[in-house]
């Protein structure tokens, strides 16, 4: 028996729409997402790192390894580079929110695959060298230019998906 | 010669999942997705606006353009307006992550059109409203309001959501 | 008249996408997404809850209830408790945000229900442990270790993707 055209038709939708995945700019999308993504997550770890090595912490359970009393409390301060690193944490959250929400929407808006991939090539660039520029630090404006990159290349992202998709 | 159904199928379906982005609803939850995430972007320029104008910096390199030694020392100091901004940053951060996610999830559970532009429209306002509120500022409870009145449509978008996709 | 088979294709094809949300792995996605999020959310409540118990505020506006001058100024302060909400809260958003977007891409990457359903299901676990052992607070490495668990299924579903879809 011949399956109906519209049963077929149905069950290639079904695993197509758990495939977005296969679209190659969704692809590109997904991976560069993903990096940026992990590249942020990294900073929690640098986060600890420099929080143990410097023995600055700001959970008084956290300092429970070094002992009760005064030499846990010493413990509980606050330290340059930890404070950095969290800066830079949360530099990373103020912009990489907007690139997941407007680059998939972007990504959606059917954009040709090598401007997308320059898009996002650039975008997570900028983040790499913005996170080396704060955390070395580097002299200004390296920071200040990388997150500028960041910035005006989802701004573009933005204003295509509008353009595409403007429905108020 | 005649394309095989099956293959016309597949062109086609290739060609609409690109374009999500053609149902309305989801047009329209592109739309404010972004001029919300514009919104939040926007509290960046402000943070550096007034960290220039106030001269209130936090990172030791970006006051080198002052001078060395104690001229440029000063400059490494809190203000409370630059405060002030990075609290209603941090705040949208809050309240637009969950936004981003919700209303995303929601556009995808097949509501009415009507219905999803009144949450999405009502969502930004309230964002918009809740950034004056908070940067002018006015005397409250303008700004527990706002907050309150985009907290409260996301709860709603989010029920909406478990109601139709919960799958424990 | 019978509809031509390529418009009956369109109009379910239109059906579908506007529920994607159908997909079971899709149908857990929403369901675990929508409950970490609201459980981010609740944050806002609980500060919100010790802020006014505790009498400790931040913005000048938000203590004029108490009245003028002295008797007002004396509120703006820093709370051990409300602090400690405060932190617990950006954990989330620095978890939370990494697990939206990766666990979407997941979701789409075809992979089995209840592989899928497994990792969703120990991620919202670990965060919700990650609350309770930050508020009461547990001793560590309670904390800890709960951080460590959603981290380490976020990055498992982020092998998944780039193995999936790697597209530099």
């Amino acid at each position: 028996m011949v399956a109906s055209p519209r049963s077929s038709v149905r069950s290639a939708e079904m695993a197509k729409l758990t495939q977005l995945i296969d679209n190659e700019v969704f692809r590109a999308y997904a991976t560069y997402a993903v990096i940026v993504l992990l590249k942020m997550m990294l900073m929690s770890l640098i986060t600890a790192y420099f929080r143990i090595t410097r023995k600055a912490f700001v959970n008084p359970e956290d300092t429970a390894v070094f002992g009760k009393g005064e030499s846990a409390k010493k413990n509980l301060r606050t330290d340059p580079d930890v404070e950095r690193v969290r800066r830079g944490h949360l530099n990373d959250l103020e912009n990489i929110v907007p690139f997941l929400g407007i680059g998939l929407l972007y990504a959606l808006s059917g954009p040709e695959l090598s401007t997308a991939l320059l898009h996002f090539r650039i975008f997570a660039g900028a983040r790499i060298v913005h996170t080396f520029a704060y955390l070395i630090p580097l002299p200004q404006p390296s920071r200040g230019l990388s997150w500028a990159v960041g910035y005006t290349v989802t701004i573009l992202m933005a204003y295509r998906v509008l353009k595409t998709a403007l429905y108020l």
